[in-house]
């Protein structure tokens, strides 16, 4: 999407590997976000490991597209099994339990291990950025189908009159190479001349969406104000809210969305209010092996989460200040699971899926085989 | 309640006035928490009216406590009609939606009214202590009254194991005299040795939870945990709360309950787990002219509160960091309206009423007579 009126992506080929010499690829560093918008050249395989482990790029697509760069990267110098093995390896450690980051390795390391040596530095550019491509095209499917429900609102409102859309957390753009999940729909809607407004909860305690998402809706034009996380039942009580899309991390078989905690609330909020609540998400997220949600384990996070706040000063300094007292202790919980029954439906990129078994499995009759 | 160990109220004479020289007040810098516990003497009535003006007391109760004290240090010089009637506006301007404000002035003011200039300003302190004693009373009453409840459920749970309590905002007694509202049960039923441990909702906007209700329970010596307003519901699902206290600014004679923004959806929560949610009151704020709570007009403050987080720096420098980007609104709203349906009771001086309007009635008839 765009930033300062640029079309950019969060992950982009700089220079292709030539002569010898190694390629390079650039991020955004997503960690001086929404203060400075910063890129950063990653010129090897620890540059790429060290963006995934210190959160430079976050979002589980872009962390699997970085690994795949990574392994690219990695091959420059020597591109034999050792090598592949090593980076593999060094580029799993850096977030072991993000889902992407493993499929994107196992990707490319299937593509490249049957090539020879001299072949698989290039094949790996040219893996890295298909995949890359093929998420965005994922994202762009999820946007065209949740286009329509946004369509289907607009029709029934004055002309002129804004589609009021509440998000959680940031299933944006800047979590995916382009697009996004739960924004996609927005994006797309706004490039359709449709008007849409945005809701963006700030999402304590990481504040991605006063980070993150609000910054993405400012830098592409999209209307929006940012609310606390605890004003969305009192938005949706007045009639401000016309939606609900929200991301998710994983969703069952049977439609349980794990999403980042306060998603449960918002969802509460919508069907004692009778908002549409709808889920975006990459097929690939539905795990077919697992019925109920509350079998997902939640992770606890550190305290300092909480307690710590990441903000501007008035000087312009970028620093934490402490919100609790000394002394007091925190939980930190970082997602919850909202159950499928509040859940009005899934917005994948084969379409719309009410979030129940047999809908699901009608949208994915060969994950329904496969699992 | 106690601060380093000591029993403490939150706003207490620390001279009487006397051969002719003026009394003084203390009070907490309330803005100073929870990283600075500071006391402050009042000796005039611009002493007065910029505590409650900037805040360094909050809190209903305590605003009105401060003000009949304004009244007091008024007098000193001059304690004729004209003074009075201009203390009573200059108080009055300072926060002048706050009810218990003009309740507390009107109520000076018909004291001292009918007494020779010579008696007021030694009346206006009697009544000025009288009416923190009130307080103190009713909140010690609510206490009682939500304690029979905490017991209840401490009865049913194994032994040594705590009941867990959640709350939002703070309801506590720096908002009060002492005790508080929503805390009073909490502090009787760890005063009588039952064991009880509070989720502490942070609060925001204004993190009065994490800054005030957190600080509170540490001083006084109650288990508490500081949680993000976003997991409350995740806390519920898992079966970690066994009932919900919190406060009110305003009931409806039909149990409609107006307080901070939020609480409308740990209600909703609470409502979809089967755990009880109390709301604790002095009755005086039940407001017997008005049947729905969504006729309450809900205040809309600046962005900035949003926008701007106070803290600690890690140099320990008080300060505001920006957690939102340049250039996104903010939409900021105070409170929001939970219905009767989702109140398993209301919690008041006189005893607990379900949250309707027979219930209601029947603990309050003269109340109701006089509506």
């Amino acid at each position: 999407m765009k930033v300062n009126g640029k079309p950019t992506r969060t992950i982009w080929p700089e220079r292709l590997p030539e002569g010898g010499r190694a390629g390079s690829v650039g991020i955004i560093d997503q960690t001086k976000l929404p203060h400075r918008f910063e890129t950063v050249s990653l010129a090897s395989l620890e540059d790429a490991a060290h963006a995934i482990a210190e959160m430079l790029v976050r979002g589980a697509p872009l962390i699997g597209a970085t690994a795949a760069y990574g392994v690219a990267l990695a091959l420059n110098e020597d591109a034999g099994d050792a090598r592949l093995a090593a980076a593999y390896d060094q580029l799993f450690a850096t977030r072991p339990t993000a889902v992407n980051l493993r499929w994107a390795l196992d990707e490319m390391l299937a593509v490249l291990k049957p090539l020879p040596e001299a072949e698989r530095e290039a094949a790996a550019w040219r893996r890295a950025a298909e995949i890359c491509d093929e998420d965005v095209e994922i994202c762009r499917q999820i946007g065209v189908n949740g286009l329509a429900l946004i369509e289907e609102i607009a029709a029934t409102k004055a002309p002129g009159a804004p589609v009021n859309i509440l998000t959680h957390c940031n299933a944006g753009w800047l979590a995916t190479v382009d697009w996004g999940t739960a924004t996609s729909p927005i994006y797309h809607a706004h490039e359709a001349g449709i008007p849409v407004h945005v809701f963006v909860d700030e999402t304590r305690p990481r504040n991605q969406g006063a980070a993150l998402t609000a910054w993405e809706l400012n830098n592409h034009g999209v209307p929006h104000h940012v609310v606390v996380d605890n004003a969305g039942g009192h938005l949706m009580q007045h009639g401000m809210v016309d939606m609900v899309i929200v991301g998710t991390d994983r969703t069952t078989a049977e439609g349980d969305v794990c999403n980042k905690i306060g998603t449960y609330l918002k969802a509460l909020a919508a069907h004692d209010n009778n908002v549409p609540f709808y889920v975006a998400l990459p097929s690939p997220t539905i795990d077919f092996t697992l019925a109920s949600g509350f079998d997902i384990p939640i992770e606890e996070r550190r305290g300092e989460e909480v307690s710590l706040v990441h903000g501007k000063t008035p000087t312009g300094e970028i620093t934490t200040v402490q919100v609790t007292p000394d002394g007091s202790p925190v939980a930190n919980y970082a997602f919850d699971v909202t159950p499928a029954r509040l859940v009005t439906g899934l917005i994948t990129e084969k379409g719309i899926a009410a979030a129940n078994r047999a809908a699901i499995a009608a949208l994915f009759p060969e994950r329904v085989r496969a699992a």
